[in-house]
This record gives C-alpha cells, structure tokens and sequence, in this order.
C-alpha cells in the first residue's frame, strides 16, 4: 500500500486528537486522555514548541472504513542526557490497526530517528507497558534495548495534588 | 545551613559538568559520561534550549572541603504527555553528600515543580534505578507515584548503530 509519511500541520490536529483516543483506548486508559485539539493547535504550533508531529497518509482510494486518509503519527520532542547529550523521545507511535503491517509503522519511527539524528541526537527514547508484546517485540527486532529490565530504571510521576504542594514549597527567590 | 538557588548561568557549566560526573560516579555508571562543559555551555544557552537547570549555592564560609560553593543542581526540560499536555521532566536532581540533609535536594525539587506550574505543566516526571533506596524514598515520601510498578511502562531505546541503521531505512520525503 502507497503511503506518504510528512510533518504535521495545525490542520491536522483533529486527526491527530482522534488516533491519540484510540491509542489510549488500546492501552487501555481512555480515561486518562483530556486533551483537546485546541491544545495540540496551541502546544505544538506555536514559537517553541512543546512537541513535534509526523503524520501518515493514505491515498484517498486507500481510505480507511470510516473515511480517513490520515492513518497513523508519531509525535516526539527533545529531551537533554547529561552524559550523552541531545535525544529525540519519541511520546506516541501509532498505525490504525486496519492499516498495519504495511510498513508504516516503521517508516515513522525510522523519520523520528532521522530526524533527530539531523538535530545531533544521540538517542531515541520511548516508553512502552509491559504487557504490550506486540510493541516490545516490534522495538526489540529494530535493536532497541530495554533500559528497565537492564539497568533498572523505574518512572517516577508527581501530578495534581503532590505537585501543587512541592510547587507551594519553593524556597523564595 | 543557608543556601540560595538560582536559574544557572553559562559560567556554571564547569560546575554542573563536575556534579554531573559524581552522580554518574554514585549512580555507577560513570563510564557512561560523555558530556563536557563545552556541550552544556552550547546546549543550554542558545537560542530554544534544550534544557534548563537550577543550582543551589552555599555561602563562601559553608564552601564544601575541596572548596566549592556550588554544591547541588536540578537539570530538567519540558515534554509533551498527548494525554494531558504540557510536562516537565527532571533529567538530574543531585547534592553534595556533604551538603544533604540541610533542604537542598527539596527546594530544587520544589522549584523546578514551582518552574513547571507557571508554564502550566500538569506532571513533573523523573526516573531513578531500582536499586536506589534512597532516592526512592525521598520522592515517595513527597508523594510521586513509581509508574513502573503501578502501571508497567518500561524504558526503550535506540541508540549507536542501532540508532544509524533506523535513521538510514527512513522512506523519502
């Protein structure tokens, strides 16, 4: 199947908005999910932006059952390694399950990676849910290592009430 | 113990790249270091940087045994969850050993929470390795979550050939 893999425009947020959903509805947390389109517009197309979108489209015969042409993303940002330097984290990676197996998937986290290799990154970060096997599989055949199981590396979260109570603990400046 | 923390200034990368060695050194990875000051002092204060960082400073009378006065740093940058939107991430949070226990470690934490609310991040997120008790404990008691062992993620990456060979199978544009 032909497929054209290009950067996001502000025009495509919805698209982008409706497969972040089906992804969280995949992982299995619909409910975490509460951001808006309006937010994408806003965060990522705006002067320093918060995050970088690539987008895959079909042709319109390839269309999919429910009329979209736009059928996967991977949305990434830089991050900083104080030992290595420059890297790309990669935040989502997703193909609508209709049109995987086509190379898709692949062709996105390969323009990730060369994109970030032209900013001078050293890394390609991203993080997947241990019962995920399909992704830890598809990763792993790609060479990619996973930093939990062999260094240890846990992910540690503070949001709503935890984070507003350290925020009001800030010494004076 | 007084202290004060302030935004970092290019004249402390030396400073920061010496601290950042002996938490990679605590951390038992320091081979892994390759990071010089020269890269902090490009990377950090350019236009769009691609971090931030706070020290901690002590007055000239509490300067440490090898006679430092910058004596801890906070390191961090801003990520995008497509869940929930803007996010800071604490790359390095670290204190000289000599200097814990007076407050430090808590008030660069609190303010770089302190950062990440004005720029309207709903998340502070960081990792530390497994075997790292008392890291653990410290933001546990703070009240982070471990995302690791209450929802599963795993960290994943590409990096050296692995990394090459991605970037070079990348569809045209």
């Amino acid at each position: 199947m032909k497929f054209k893999i290009r950067p996001a425009t502000k025009e495509d947020c919805k698209e982008i908005s409706r497969m972040i959903m089906e992804l969280a509805v995949y992982e299995k947390m619909p409910d975490q999910v509460k951001i808006t389109h309006e937010d994408l517009e806003r965060d990522g197309f705006c002067q320093n932006p918060f995050f970088e979108c690539l987008v895959a489209e079909v042709p319109e015969e390839h269309k999919s059952t429910e009329g979209f042409t736009v059928v996967g993303y991977g949305l990434y940002f830089y991050n900083y390694s104080t030992w290595e330097g420059r890297t790309v984290y990669l935040e989502d990676l997703y193909v609508m399950p209709e049109f995987r197996g086509n190379g898709i998937g692949k062709g996105l986290l390969s323009k990730v990676a060369q994109v970030g290799k032209k900013k001078r990154c050293v890394r390609l970060n991203l993080s997947v849910l241990d019962w995920n096997t399909p992704s830890r599989d598809f990763y792993a055949a790609k060479g990619a290592r996973d930093l939990t199981d062999s260094e240890g590396w846990h992910f540690i979260r503070f949001d709503g009430q935890n984070l507003d109570n350290l925020a009001n603990e800030a010494p004076e400046d």
